[in-house]
């Protein structure tokens, strides 16, 4: 119990710290990171070794001698006004002149798009020409005042990550390592044996941990090396004419940009997906797994694990689809933000095991003079733990310079007591599913793809729009519930899902892929939902659930929520149902409820009970339909408090408030977790300071318990 | 100068009274009221004699001889849920039982509809049923989970305008006022014979008020007496078999009541017209038209004037329409609640005179012990005196019962400076156009047709959810600038008309008949407007201008405005541009500028200058494009402040802020305007309390001026 499930980094200048600290934390891997190398001295330690393995860049000879096979992305210009009957586009205007060149190899009338976005029509391929020499697109016959864009391939000069990791660190005079796209015929071959060459040349690396397979998400630079654009789940660097035409193929329809450039939305994961970008991305799916299986095979050749770091180069992987499992891979690790982010990896399903990658990384940004590395420790680990003890991942670890982390001794201790704290939570969950109260499901266009991806941007990074709508996943993340997402598709294609679900939770701004936009108004989809409230299934919807405009309403299901959103359409009809009442929902809540960005303009219907309402707009209202039960929420960022409220909103709107006294604590900052078949469940303490609660055991008996400051507690049942 | 243009209320138990008063006052006419009865003593008084008339009510006995030709209006159900394959809806639900009465006696299979709302579809006249007895609508074989309405016909038993007085002064015992049809043959025979009598039998009247003709605006009453939909544009109350079957032979195509129904929206003016609702409005017009004409000529037959009370019953007159102009009206008079609705009246062509009524209206609920009806009417005279000084009324007056005013000699003595104030600016204005610094066009989608009307929900309520916008058109009633109202369909039919214009406003929520949703992806219309900026002209958009989502952009001039809105579609997109700057239109402002409800999620774009953000969502910025400007302004309610940002926006916009220091004060609590050809101006103290400002001349001179408050000093040129 003292020893093993922790990965440390390494490198050449803390080679007998490296011994000492594993000793001391029971590190049972060792790893290389990227900017460090892996000590030749420990090549031989009594631990497993994990090589970062980079299958598209370290090798800028073959790139330059094969720049055909560069990788590519698809940009689209800025909109331009064209005040002429001739206008001139220049593509790399706003770009990192050095990441990104110009795709003049390939036949642009065929794989560039011009468009009229003034009216979406695409504009004549005789109508425009490309210039080398001036890198501009000119377009003739322009209709004046029309804006017009240009859709257009690019070669990766400069990987998206090495730019990150060379500019964030300030890395001077480094070459760029260019892209090399190994689904294309010369690199496949000469990535084959690349990777051969690398497993015998390095006889003790046990696992090598790919980074990954094959496509960067989406991330561009601008002109000032400023992120431009980055989307976590895009495609849009995933493209290249080779596999274009193979694409073609298989759908057996035409190709066009539009399929990828979205109206320069870049079908992020806001959009309603469209057929043909599903089309797309399952075509990637098996293309993408077909490509890895090779690479797992070769190392299984070898006798080496393959691990995939979920992250980087992961686009088209998809580690929730069935696609993924046919890989082969022995292990997942990927970067622990939050609870949201850690279930991302630990949910992955058909691996042998999983790792989380801790915060802080063991970068300067953190590791400097003034920095707080114990203070952002302990926030990731609880954070993550809350997570953890519903699904946990097998091993974590850490990455970057050791010797920045050997500076802070204070740190040092804390990681110590970390690792002995998950090898024992570890221990006690083993083998076993931990008491699930209910099961909810969230419902949006996605589904099991983005299963606790929802909301994400860049992985767990805070953006204004979308955090009251992430709290409601993380906290989902570390609840006692059975959680599963299912796309509006799931629902056409089998009803029947939602048979033993409990809870249905839609939540989202209008007209995005988490709301559903036109999916409420497919007969199908809302006489399903409605059936499955009205039959006693709960529903909660947050911020502008079930929206679309049509016919006499904005929320589809507002006389089923028994809220609405006034647009202005609604405005002559007298509104009086404004009186709060006291509800099951909201008894553990001290002062004001946190509804973060909440909704503006939410009114309740007649029979609705409004529960809060700020200067006659509704934040939380209930309401029956048949035996079922609504609730509707305008927004809940993360906190403890705002959990408590979405665990009792569950309970309440799956009608069983008798049973919340079971497995429960009274003080909402601490959580209690059952292992009924390992006979264990333990009281964790979630904040930083000390706490006493009521603690109910599944039979609804009850103690007192003090609490230290992040403590977890394990008993007996 | 010390008598006219005054009316005053008189009753039977004031008649010494009311002629002191008009003394007082200056009063050249006396007028009776609803609830009052003018007294036979003051028949032969020496001024105009105004008697209110009421065409559509006060005489329930041949509304019971006639129950067929008792007013209608289109009335939709909530929504139901279908939870059997059978449904019964009860249609007065939720309504006044003795307000409405469900029409059986027209065919309803022809005149009711009842729709499937998940669906759209229309359910087969063969599969639903009405049962006079239960009041219920049966539909048979509906799809389970799906949701109807009704839409159906019914009698207006009790005239919402005598419902509203009765409720509101709590009237006891009041024979509820039946409301009859004018356009219906026996009822328009009878009128016209009802008219001639009571012109025969009042000889003392010189001046017939209608109230009005014919149809009231749409009122209805909850089950709890409570105003349940208010629309002070709504047509719903203006239908009846009898004369949609006229309808539907002038337009040539068969009438459906959704037409008026509009999914339960009754087309309020939010809500963008369809053409058929747009077809019924303009056959209303002239219907209309043509039957005030034949009450307007028998008035005129026996030489009395004809004037029309613009409020109540007069949906269909339009008085800035073409049609409103043949019914050859002497007067119009209307409410004046504040400058825009003071416009509303004196801006109206075609008319001898306007008059505006003020308030307080002397009823209880102002003149009570704890009323203050002085400062009611002091604020009420300040805000319209604003929009006088720009277009007047040719008279005011007052309503209600006299018997109240007159225990407040405070409101006696300063109602009577009003009269004399009102007095002398109407004879330095005659006949002459205030100085107009810029033309400024607002538009959207309904134009000329509801000029200053623009956000008004009932009248010149508030709500929350448009006074930001309503601000703007507030601020344009007084402002020293000739306005105009255009729509979408002026563009289209005649582009000429931006020609002469300074200034583009478009003001109001995404999808709105104000901001004009589908109308910006219309190509001529986009061309034009973006043509007219390019070569110099400016525009203004506040709230969600030019939205509608298509090809990349929600709002369609993002790339003219310069500012975007965040709806999760660009979330991937870094932002960078929020630094402030300062700016000429914001340079008078002191501290915090209220934007009022404003607007989420706003972001600039490149090149853009921001003038005001809070959180990262921009609040005012600017922007150029080709030789013209424009400005972006999240909301702005009325204020003396927000009012000088708005005509520092349209200076700038204009490109003009040379010419700023004409007719003008430093101090915004003060404003000037410049009669020129009468060879005066005013300098007028909008506040209640002293102020002092350097005034500036046309020639750019300048002296300095104190003012007591609310002051107005002539000067002359």
């Amino acid at each position: 119990m003292s020893r093993g499930r922790v990965t440390i980094p390494t490198d050449v200048d803390v080679v007998k710290e490296t011994i000492e600290l594993a000793e001391r934390w029971g590190a049972d891997a060792i790893r290389d990171c990227d900017g460090t190398d892996y000590p030749k001295e420990l090549k031989n330690i009594d631990a497993k070794v994990y090589s970062t393995y980079y299958t598209t860049r370290k090798d800028n000879e073959w790139a330059k001698e094969n720049p055909d096979e560069i990788q590519q992305m698809y940009i689209m210009t800025n909109f331009y006004n064209a005040d002429a009957n001739e206008l001139s586009i220049h593509l790399m205007d706003h770009l990192y002149p050095d990441m990104l060149k110009v795709n003049e190899r390939d036949d642009m009338k065929r794989w560039w798009e011009v468009i009229d976005r003034t009216t979406g029509e695409i504009v004549c391929t005789d109508d425009w020409e490309y210039c080398k020499e001036s890198g501009n697109v000119t377009i003739h016959n322009t209709t004046l005042f029309h804006d017009y864009t240009v859709s257009f391939l690019a070669y990766i000069m400069w990987d998206p990550v090495h730019m990150y990791n060379a500019v964030t660190n300030g890395w001077k005079d480094v070459e760029h390592q260019i892209t090399f796209d190994v689904r294309q015929p010369k690199t496949h071959e000469f990535s084959m044996k690349r990777l051969r060459k690398f497993l015998e040349e390095n006889p003790h690396v046990n696992v090598v941990r790919y980074t990954t397979f094959f496509h960067q998400f989406t991330l561009i630079f601008d002109e000032l090396a400023r992120e431009k654009y980055v989307d976590w789940y895009g495609y849009s660097a995933s493209v290249s004419p080779y596999i274009l035409e193979q694409f073609e193929k298989e759908v057996g329809y035409k190709f066009r940009p539009e399929y990828i450039i979205d109206q320069g939305y870049m079908n992020n994961t806001y959009r309603i997906p469209s057929k043909e970008f599903k089309d797309f991305q399952a075509f990637q799916r098996r293309e993408v797994a077909k490509l890895a299986k090779e690479m797992v095979d070769i190392t299984h050749e070898y006798g080496r694990e393959a691990m995939m770091f979920l992250g980087d180069h992961w686009i088209g992987t998809e580690p929730f689809m069935e696609e993924f499992q046919e890989i082969g891979l022995d292990a997942v690790v990927g970067s622990v933000g939050n609870g949201s982010t850690l279930r991302l990896i630990s949910d992955i399903p058909g691996v042998k095991y999983t790792e989380g990658r801790f915060l802080p990384y063991f970068f300067p940004d953190t590791f400097h003079e003034t920095g707080n590395p114990v203070k952002e420790a302990k926030e990731n680990w609880v954070t993550a733990r809350r997570a953890i003890l519903r699904k946990p991942i097998d091993r974590i670890g850490y990455g970057g310079y050791l010797k920045l982390a050997l500076q802070f001794p204070e740190f040092i201790d804390y990681v110590e007591s970390v690792c002995d704290e998950f090898r024992l939570l570890y221990e006690n969950m083993k083998d076993t599913t931990p008491y699930c109260v209910k099961k909810v499901a969230v419902l949006n266009c996605w589904g099991k793809m983005r299963a606790w991806g929802n909301h994400m941007v860049h992985h767990a990074l805070y953006y204004k729009q979308n955090y009251s709508y992430a709290g409601i996943i993380e906290a989902l993340s570390g609840a006692p519930f059975d959680v599963q997402f299912i796309s509006f598709d799931d629902i056409k294609e089998k009803e029947h899902i939602l048979d033993d679900i409990d809870v249905i939770v839609n939540v989202g701004d209008a007209n995005t892929a988490y709301s559903g936009g036109e999916n409420w108004i497919d007969e199908q989809i809302v006489t399903a939902i409605k059936r499955f409230i009205y039959e006693g299934g709960g529903f909660i919807g947050v911020g502008e659930p079930t929206a679309y405009q049509w016919e006499g309403r904005f929320f589809q299901l507002a006389n089923v929520l028994g809220v609405e959103k006034e647009n202005g359409f609604n405005l002559n009809k007298d509104k009086y149902n404004w009186d709060e009442h006291e509800h099951f929902i909201i008894e553990d809540c001290k002062g004001e409820i946190n509804f973060g960005e909440g909704k503006k303009n939410i009114y309740a219907l007649d029979g609705t009970t409004v529960v809060k309402q700020i200067n006659k707009e509704v934040q939380l209202a209930v309401h029956e339909f048949g035996k079922g039960r609504c609730v509707y929420i305008s927004g809940l960022p993360y906190s403890f408090e705002n959990s408590r409220i979405f665990y009792r909103a569950v309970i309440w709107a799956s009608n069983d408030e008798d049973n919340l006294h079971k497995w429960f604590s009274t003080n909402y900052n601490i959580e209690v977790h059952a292992y009924v078949k390992n006979g264990k469940y333990c009281v964790v303490n979630n904040t930083y300071e000390p706490q006493e609660s009521t603690i109910y055991r599944g039979d609804g008996s009850s103690f007192q318990v003090e609490m230290k400051a992040n403590e977890i507690i394990w008993y007996e049942i």
